[in-house]
């Protein structure tokens, strides 16, 4: 653990600020910036001050620990690396603006280094011959840089950020996936030692590639990613992600004829709804986007309820569907159907029909009728008009039955702290890493990679864990663990040896303590460390020591406690799991 | 301190390399390649590899622990820097092409930062605003950047480097001489614990500029700097900075008359000594150079004693002399002396002269006639010519007498691992760092800086410690305390099961060993963990076992050892100071 031998605020940077910072918008930004946590020096660039570095070391020695026990090895690759390397696996071009070059004294182009896929798969080809050398995890814990056009939210997205990057190599895909499953479980071990409430969602791979990814998020009012849970299960994805199930079991038979009906004033769903008084739980909407190339077709028609809405990567997904998905404009769908969009339906369409899973099984329901001012009820699959294809095309809502069919989904918000990947054979193809398999033969290695943002965890942390007052820390993440506020340590001899005792008891015990000796009112103390978010404070005066008691404050816990002196030094000891 | 659960060779990248690598000047580098500590990925680039970084993580573990002691603050300030703050200190331009520059996607100038002092002279004067702050030391230990011209000797010059570096800040300069005395102390403490034997010697103030300044020098063969200490007292020096005392504590009274002899054939010193049979002590040496020109002359001439050698730094820091120091051509000489260089002396010389502290105590000595082929024997000072300028101005010798008057002169070479400064208000000033002083106006702070070149250290480390089998660590640096080394582990139950058990057991107290489970020879482990420098090898065969024996080595001594098994434990314990 990340220890100082003693700390006195008379010997600290404790720089916290009561005034709100001009040009931060997120609440974490705010509070690290006031409670001297970090400054910024330019645009997405900032100082660690002792609190905030003391918080960042925390981090680091939770995951060093649980590396280390899975016997991944600790390396340090370069910052800076030759052009040569990056244009060797194509990301000199692909990486963009985001990439921060540098040009040396003598002409060679270089990289400030974002990540070490390049680096390390070289590394491996020299360093490693035999299959009988691997499996192999190496990590390292750095800083790394990214050039973002609009660097925002503090450190949260910052052009300078600590990572903790790890690699994993393998002679075959079925040792991939073992690895894989470890470092998920000791990534789930990581976020819980930090006292995090998160969630584990299969995410999409970007700009890394490989198949599989997971990715690991803290949840937050703030947070960027919209995810997806269930009530009664593990089951959790990325919105975008998650799969819809059908809302109707089973396609109840019709019950009414399919009748036009005129709707002049209705360009909407909810249009048609209050002037027609139907359920929108009746009504199908229809979006008519463009198709791909190879299915043959000029548009295609996504139907979905009418209390949907359309999941655009879903439906991009879809081999008929042009990708990226672009909508049909006014003009097309005027040309090719003769309606406007709020006419449109299913009934005579000269396009291909995919239904969302839920409206394949829906009868007696409302769409346009494809003319203007008209709609039809009534309609009915099979009946009216023929089986449609079927697909995934919603985006799941709060409520939903989970897809594991078991309890419902809730809709957080979350941030990325940890993303894993299988990466395959990406980046060893490229950088021809191989081995000698237990063939003879030579084998092209399997590769896994796995991140921590360790400056977003902060911020994370932050979002998660405040109130009015300040930051709420984790114990496990907290600059300090105890704050002493002594009242009048200067005038009242029993109160400066009382605290003083105190003070060497829990440094003695490990604990990681904070005396307050600036000789400031009890009020000013105790905002500051609530601010920083100090897990127990502990206050010693003269009014409550006549008794032979002091008083503590349990900092996400609004009220100040009474406890004898001879009980506090080991309250805290168990607080602090010491 | 740096620990790792456990660790097996066969989960181990251990990387060691039986050949000598090309393109390696000097042994610390062969050896931290071939022991598997470092790899380059370009020039002056390096990977650490998981040996390499252990022995580092020890070196900052060490340092921080000090650091900390006297209770100096660690924060991290920005690997990259706006531009316009180094514009601000004059460095942008003074720093010259060393200085790695970036251009971001917005088209703003940045350094990737070699030091530090522009952005910490920025945060104090935004944080700190009284006196009663003051004293503070913050310090950070950070990979940092010079665009060296000619990488080369491995980590010894590269062009990223891992230092910690260390800025105090006080509202005197009083207060600054306490605390430089505080970080003298200290720096020495931290580089004994680290087992090296090195030199502290005052130092000239470079391009970071000051007044006062100190230089920690590891002593080794290849060391790039020369330095001199005395073999009975803690004086020691820069070479180039030591002072030389004169040789000749009196002056004798003449006993020669002075006589102009013809010397046809000496152009040298070393021709008049063999010709003449002249001792080289009895000669004076004469040498032209420019004069400054505020002090009205064209020319000055500066003598020593035959045998001893001009420092040029002495001589051009003299008023009357031209600096930097720049010798009369042999046109010159010919035009305003009428003789060559061979035939130069101190008579009649239309120049003034300026004589060594031991020359001016010369008698009956020998020089130049300034006429060609003559020179003068018998010459006395007041007698012949009339008393000169004394100065210092010769280079020291090994045997002279110490300036502090104790002990003779050693001379050594060096290695700079730390240097420390007393820098006023160099940066503070135009910075405008300034802080409210007890009298209630405003001062500019007082500030030091302190660095310690850690991967430095590291290859200092090893040139100071090594032969021809590896590298032998001081036990503080070494990447394991102890190597277990099993003979036919997988044939022999024993052998397994003392292994296993002295392994478990040396692990519960704490000490860092490697088990080479390798199943190779003796003879290929034994020489793996000789080159890498573990101080403490145990071998465990079946041979000794049936005699309730073990084998040991110690990295530094020759011979193999045998202990009784149930004493190798308490043995090792005691070795690694546990």
């Amino acid at each position: 653990m990340y220890r100082t031998r003693q700390m006195r605020t008379t010997k600290y940077l404790l720089s916290t600020q009561k005034e709100m910072p001009s040009g931060t918008d997120i609440i974490s930004h705010q509070l690290m910036l006031r409670a001297g946590m970090i400054r910024k020096l330019a645009s997405g660039i900032y100082t660690f001050l002792p609190t905030g570095l003391r918080v960042l070391k925390k981090i680091e020695s939770i995951i060093r620990e649980e590396m280390n026990n899975i016997c991944a090895m600790e390396i340090t690759m370069p910052f800076i690396q030759p052009a040569e390397l990056w244009q060797k696996s194509g990301r000199w071009d692909n990486y963009g603006p985001e990439l921060f070059r540098i040009v040396d004294r003598h002409d060679c182009h270089h990289v400030l280094a974002p990540t070490h896929e390049e680096v390390i798969s070289m590394l491996i080809q020299r360093e490693i011959s035999s299959y009988k050398q691997l499996p192999l995890i190496l990590y390292q814990i750095q800083t790394k840089f990214r050039d973002e056009i609009r660097p925002r939210f503090g450190i949260m997205r910052s052009r300078e950020f600590v990572m903790k990057d790890a690699y994993s190599f393998h002679s075959s895909q079925e040792c991939l996936k073992k690895t894989y499953e470890i470092m998920y479980r000791t990534y789930s071990k990581i976020f819980k030692r930090m006292g995090l409430i998160f969630k584990t969602v299969a995410a999409g791979t970007g700009i890394i590639g490989g198949n599989v990814s997971h990715e690991f998020q803290v949840i937050a009012n703030n947070g960027e990613n919209h995810i997806t849970f269930s009530t009664e299960s593990d089951y959790a994805a990325n919105l975008e992600l998650a799969e819809a199930v059908t809302l109707i079991c089973k396609r109840s038979p019709p019950k009414q004829d399919m009748i036009q009906i005129d709707t002049p004033k209705t360009k909407t769903i909810l249009s048609l709804v209050k002037i027609y008084g139907v359920s929108i739980e009746k009504i199908v909407k229809t979006v008519i986007v463009k198709a791909s190339q190879e299915s043959g077709y000029k548009l295609v028609a996504l139907l979905l309820r009418g209390d949907h809405e359309l999941n655009t990567r879903k439906a991009e997904k879809i081999d008929m569907v042009k990708s990226p998905l672009t909508f049909a404009s006014e003009k097309e769908i005027n040309d090719w159907i003769g309606c406007t969009t709020g006419s449109l339906g299913p009934i005579n369409l000269p396009f291909p029909i995919i239904a969302d899973r839920t409206v394949v099984n829906m009868s007696d329901f409302i769409a346009g009728a494809n003319i203007d001012g008209k709609h039809y009820m009534g309609i009915n699959w099979e009946r009216d008009l023929q089986l449609p294809f079927v697909a995934d095309l919603r985006k799941v809502a709060e409520g939903d039955p989970s897809p594991d069919g078991k309890g419902i989904l809730k809709i957080v918000r979350g941030i990325e702290v940890g993303h894993i990947f299988q990466l395959g054979t990406k980046y060893s193809s490229v950088m021809k890493t191989s081995i000698q398999g237990e063939d003879g033969s030579n084998h092209i290695v399997n590769m896994g990679c796995y991140g921590i943002g360790i400056t977003r965890v902060i911020a994370a942390a932050i979002e998660q864990n405040h109130d009015n007052k300040g930051i709420i820390w984790p114990i496990q993440l907290a600059p300090f663990e105890v704050a002493i506020l002594p009242i009048n340590m200067y005038k009242s001899l029993l109160v400066n040896k009382v605290t003083e005792k105190i003070y060497r008891l829990l440094i003695a015990k490990g604990i990681d303590v904070i005396l307050d000796d600036r000789q400031e009112r009890l009020g000013v103390m105790l905002a500051d460390m609530e601010l920083i978010g100090i897990p127990y404070i502990v206050i010693i005066g003269d009014r409550k020591l006549k008794h032979q008691e002091l008083e503590y404050k349990i900092r996400n816990f609004p009220q100040i406690q009474t406890i004898k002196e001879s009980e506090i030094v080991p309250f805290l000891l168990k607080a602090c799991d010491k």
